[in-house]
Parts: structure tokens; C-alpha cells; sequence
């Protein structure tokens, strides 16, 4: 049978996918087209169709469940709309930044977007050793530009209040929270590490001091709705090149606090760099600084230029949003370098670190990293002394 | 004409309201009925329905406009949907503390619920001299149940996210987030004063360490979606007898911060403080020991035995939840006691004090513990504290 606009949802496959873009006229009629699924399966249906120009589009697919390390369980197929209308949203604040969305379609929970098959994901890139000198600079102004113009320094406070009705996303949300803030912290059923972990693991659980700033996080992450967020911003939703950078996959997206992102970007920059050696460690902590400056430097612009908030001339403000946003970003780096070391879904830059002793070595230090950014959360100043820290964690444990 | 359930918007008149009332059946065939509006006209209809029994409903009717001191504006019917959701909702937490709610129509705007005739509004009881003694404890235990039961601690996250959708409130946040946390410390047209009090207003709008705070404020009400809240629990929102209180208007419902209602109680307890004599104040400012006593009492039990987050097991956690929402209610406090004496809309406690050099007086103390309850918002340990400072003002300024 040929799926089109008009049917109702099943998953493609590469025949129909082909007919959905034929149906749909995004190729000249004739054309000879060349589809490959190109998704890990898990979650979305991910579908590159070509011509034989290679002039070609991604066709992506929600799936009705999630499947990860081998279970398996229901999920929204409504996160296909969360991620269009994000997409969208983000193409009017940050054109160049993601990729563009041709046509959307809530029945069959689909989004077809540009193809960015000359880029390549930014961890998969890290781990083969590159360094992408302008992601952070881009990466700083993304956020600082979706999380502005989505606050309530930037957007009129009703708009605001309608956009986070919008992105009520209670499906995903729910991952992070159970994923990221709560069961990397008890001896949860989804928790996954090396039995030589065990006792540093423990640790963590004991660690009363440590839990009760998860808590105050988690609170956070549950309570503040600053910003529409990507939500999932680590480096396998970012593909880049010398000089493009485009966020994808924003199915996470939902108002919470800004610092989330940012947090979420720092951990993902450390976890690499913590696989570093000495000598190629610069190169990518160079990007905690620059991503940091960026923003900072652009919302301050914003903030000064862009503003609809009456209190924004009020003196010390800004200084305040800006430290808050710090502490939280820092206190979030920390869940995610834990919840990626030890939770259900880990990355490939730890867990393909050779031979297994450096590899469980790592994963130590990761820990110590973790503990570190959240309990010392509201104490760093600035990215400076996050890296001090960071390089006492790999001195000291070596 | 006669207006029926299935008609589209318009006013009722008291004529029609009878009519409405017949067509749903509330009373027997051929009952003699007598209707009086009784609102004020600015905001809503409210029509007192009884029979030759003095068996009663009340009907009311959101306006699609609302008007204060001559100024009218376009406001959204919605509200009335919001107040009839919430007291339904509250009807699930506090039974006896709201009124029954009979019938609802989103169409018409109009709510149909028991009639509280009985009782009478606490703030024109207080001005008249009366004290409610229940009245704290039964606040007290209002504001721990709708508040805990719709958090994060005690409502399943999901749902609450949902319930947070249902409650998105945008108009009537932006009337609080003007009027509370805005015009009042600009030189906005909306303000309201006394000419004798310009000096002290105009000291308020050049403390910027005041505005930093207030800013702080304003984001956490525009941002921290923590329990659903009535939004506008004041003395003029809760009908009391001697035995019973019932809290009505949730016009303004929607999920804010927790300290936000009890700030709100706290300020109008404050507001009419204020205006008694040494003898008679203590039957006033018992108000603010126990409702904070009973809040507090009441919810960390809820804490212990219907917690549905996994991290309230965690030492410590709990009393920080309770530091921080005393904090805030202290800081929201203050904003409502100054806003009251110099925004858009006053109270009777302070704009009945006779004679006149009395009341710019008293309104000049407000000024001061307003400003006090904001800077000193994280210093307070408990009521006594506010207490303390509170009668520091009155003693200072006489």
C-alpha cells in the first residue's frame, strides 16, 4: 500500500517513505530516488532520500514506543509535533542554527527537514579525535537567543504563557526527571555500570549532602519554567563541520530553567575532554569558556537591547540572572556526567574508552567530576574555575 | 427572552437569572423565588437566588470587561472556566472549606454554587472589629492541602504537568504580575496615593536594592510553577463565621509559587493589623502565627505519608522547602501590603481610617513594612520575627 499525507499513522518504511516524498512533490517527477533508514531505531524513524544529484531531505518519524537496552515501552507520538513546532520556532531566532523543516504532519508524526548529511554529529566527531573551533561560539548564541526570546525578558509575558502551554511535554519530561535527576541517585532498576564501579557508586548514594542538591535540582528542572529548552542538548543532538553548526532533535523541548541547556552542553564538553589526553584536552575545554562567553555576552546584548521586562534597568539584575544561571548550569553539568556514567543511557566517549582498567578509571573520575559541579554548584565563579576543578579531579585520581 | 443553558453569552439580569435557575431545576415548580445581584459590578454578576424557604444558590457571571475606578478593559469569560475547575478541584482537597459548586457553564461563564449567606466576608467582618478564631486554622490547613496535593511532592508529575496546562491563566497572571509586582514601584499611571504620600513613594521608586528584590519576585511568580495557587487570597476572598470559612473568587488560579497565597493572607492579616489599637491588635496578628503553624504542621505530615517524590526521604530537604517558601511569602507579602496602599486597588481596612491624618499615618507604617518584609525576606525565621518588625514599625513611626 502507499502511505500519504492523508493516511493514518504506521511506520514507514523505506518504500513508502519514498512514496510519502514523491506524494508530496519534493523531487522533480521522474526523478530516480535513493532512500536509506538511517535512525538507530530506538525511538524515530529516521529516512534519507536522495536523488541522483544528491539533492536529498530527511524524512523523520516518531515511533509509538522507546526502546532502549532492550526494554521497551510506550511513548508519545505527540513529541513529533513538539519537535516541529521547536524547530520552527527556533528557525525565526536562530536561522542558521538548525535545520530547516519543510512540511510537518501530526497524523503520521512526521517531520521532513533539511538534510544535513555534509555535517557530522559532534560526539562522534570528538571521539575520532576532531574539534570543531566554531561550536561553541555558535552553540553560545543558540542559547542565548532560543532561551532569551522564549523568557520573560524577551517575550511578552502572555505570548510566553501560551507558547509554555504549547510545549507541556509531560511524556519526556518524565525521562529526564526519572533518567537524569532521580535514578542515577538511588539503586534504581535502570541504573547501568561495570561491577568495578560498585563502591563509587554506593558512595554517591550514601552521599546525603550530594542528594539533597540533586533534589533541589530536580526541583528545578520540575518547577521553573524560564525558557523553552531543547531539553536534550549533549553532543550526539549537534551536527557540525569546520564551519556549520545545527542543533537537531529537540523532541525533549519544554519550559524549564535556562541553565538546563547550558548544563547539558558543559557535561557533554567534559565527558570528552575527561577521555582526553593532556596535550588534546585544550582544544575541547576551550569550548566551556567560548560557549559560556558567547552567551554571555550575547543575552547581556539582548538584555540591554530586546528587553520587555520594566525591571530590566534595575541595577544588579542581570548580574543576578546571570550567576543563578551559572550555578544551575554548573549543578546540571553535574547530573548529567553522573547520570551518563552510571544511569540507563550512557555515551560512546566513556564507553569506548580502551583498554577496560582506563575505561573504569575514567568513569571514576567522571564521578568525582559529577559530585564535584554539584556540590560546588553555587561556588565557581566562572568557567575558569569549573576546568581547576576538572583538572584536580584528573591530577588527583591519576 | 429568556436565557437557557443552551444560549450563547450574554449578561444575565436578575429576571433572566431566575429563568436560568428554573430551566437547571434548582428549585420546585411554582417555588416563589426573590433575586438580588449582590456584585459589585466591576468584574462578575452575582445573583442571590432564594425560595419563600430562604433555601439558596448563587449564581455568577464573569463580564467581558473589567472595571476599576472608571477605567474598563476587555477580560477574558475563560476565568470562569478556571474558577469552576479550581473549586471543583478543591472541592477533592478541602471540602469544607469552599463552597459546593452545581453547575457550570463555560459558554454562559457562569457558575452556579452554594450560597454562603450565612457567613459574611472576613475583611468588612475585621474592619467591624470581629476576629475569626478558626480563621488561621482553617487557612492554615487550606493552604497545605490545595498547595501540597497539586506539587510536585504529592500529585503524580504527569498529571501535574497536565493540570498545569488546563490552568495556564495568562490575562489574569498579567493583571498580578502589573498591579502586585510592577506599577507600584514605577511611576505608573494605574498608581493610586494620597498627595501627602508622594514623599514616601517616591522613596520607594529610587531604592533600586528594593527593586532588585522585587524583580526577583516578580520572576519567580511569572516563572515557578511549583502548586496550583488561588492567585488572590486575600480577607476579601473568604467568607467565616465563628465556625466555618469558605474561600471563594479563584478567579486568578494557576500554577505559581507556593509562598504566593500565603504571602497574599499573610499581607491582608497585616493590612488590617495595622489599623488597630495596641488591645485589639493581638486577636489580628495570632492570625499569622497559626496560620503558619498549621500550614507547616499540616504539610510536612502530608510530606511523610503521601509524598510521591522519591527525593523527600532525603534529610534536610523538607526544611529547606519550608525556608524557602517562608522567604518568599514574606517577600510577597510586602509587595501586596504596598501595592495595596499605593497601586490600583486598595484596601477597606486602610482606606476606612478616619480621620485623615490617621490614615496617611497608618499608610505610611505600610509603606515601611512592605519595604521591610521584601528586604528582610531571607533573614526571618518565623512569624514572631515578622511580628517583631511589624510592631517595630508601629512603634518607630509614632
Amino acid at each position: 500500500m502507499t502511505i500519504t499525507a492523508t493516511t493514518s499513522y504506521e511506520p514507514l518504511t523505506e518504500t513508502t517513505a519514498v512514496s510519502l516524498a514523491k506524494d508530496l512533490e519534493f523531487f522533480k517527477e521522474g526523478a530516480l530516488l535513493h532512500c536509506q533508514e538511517i535512525g538507530d531505531g530506538n525511538l524515530n524513524l529516521v529516512f534519507h532520500i536522495r536523488d541522483e544529484n544528491n539533492t536529498g531531505i530527511i524524512i523523520k518519524q516518531a515511533l509509538p514506543y522507546a526502546k532502549v537496552v532492550g526494554e521497551s515501552w510506550p511513548l508519545t507520538l505527540h513529541r513529533a509535533t513538539i519537535e516541529g513546532d521547536y524547530l520552527k520556532n527556533a528557525a525565526t531566532l536562530v536561522p542558521n542554527l538548525v535545520p530547516k523543516v519543510y512540511y510537518t504532519n501530526e497524523e503520521l508524526a512526521i517531520t521532513i527537514m533539511e538534510d544535513l548529511s555534509h555535517l557530522e554529529i559532534v560526539r562522534n566527531g570528538f571521539i575520532g579525535g576532531k574539534d570543531y573551533p566554531l561550536l561553541s561560539k555558535h552553540i553560545g548564541e543558540y542559547l542565548a537567543k532560543t532561551l532569551f526570546y522564549t523568557s520573560d525578558f524577551g517575550l511578552n509575558q502572555q505570548e510566553k504563557k501560551k507558547l509554555q502551554q504549547q510545549f507541556a511535554n509531560p511524556e519526556l519530561c518524565k525521562i529526564t526527571e526519572d533518567l537524569v535527576f532521580t535514578d542515577p541517585f538511588f539503586d534504581s532498576e535502570t541504573n547501568s555500570y561495570e561491577p568495578e564501579l560498585l563502591g563509587a557508586v554506593e558512595e554517591l548514594w550514601k552521599n546525603e549532602t550530594l542528594k539533597l542538591e540533586v533534589a533541589k535540582l530536580k526541583y528545578k528542572f520540575l518547577t521553573n519554567g524560564e525558557a523553552l529548552l531543547h531539553g536534550d542538548l549533549h553532543t550526539g543532538s549537534i551536527f557540525a563541520n569546520d564551519i556549520d553548526t545545527k542543533v537537531i532533535d529537540p523532541e525533549f523541548a519544554y519550559f524549564g530553567p535556562i541553565g538546563f541547556d547550558i548544563g547539558q552542553f558543559f557535561a557533554n564538553i567534559l565527558l570528552q575532554a575527561i577521555t582526553r589526553s593532556d596535550d588534546e584536552r585544550v582544544a575541547i575545554t576551550t569550548h566551556l569558556h567560548q560557549v559560556w562567553e558567547v552567551f554571555t555576552s550575547t543575552f547581556s546584548d539582548l538584555w540591554k537591547t530586546a528587553s520587555v521586562e520594566q525591571f530590566t534597568t534595575t541595577p544588579g539584575y542581570l548580574d543576578y540572572v546571570l550567576k543563578k544561571v551559572f550555578a544551575e548550569a554548573s549543578g546540571f553539568a553535574g547530573c548529567e556526567v553522573i547520570r551518563r556514567t552510571i544511569g540507563l543511557a550512557h555515551v560512546a566517549d566513556l564507553d569506548t574508552i580502551q583498554p577496560f582498567a582506563k575505561r573504569i578509571a575514567t568513569k571514576q573520575k567522571a564521578l568525582e567530576l559529577g559530585r564535584l559541579l554539584i556540590l560546588d554548584a553555587t561556588n565557581f565563579k566562572n568557567t575558569k574555575e569549573i576546568e581547576s576543578a576538572f583538572e584536580n579531579v584528573l591530577k588527583g585520581n591519576e
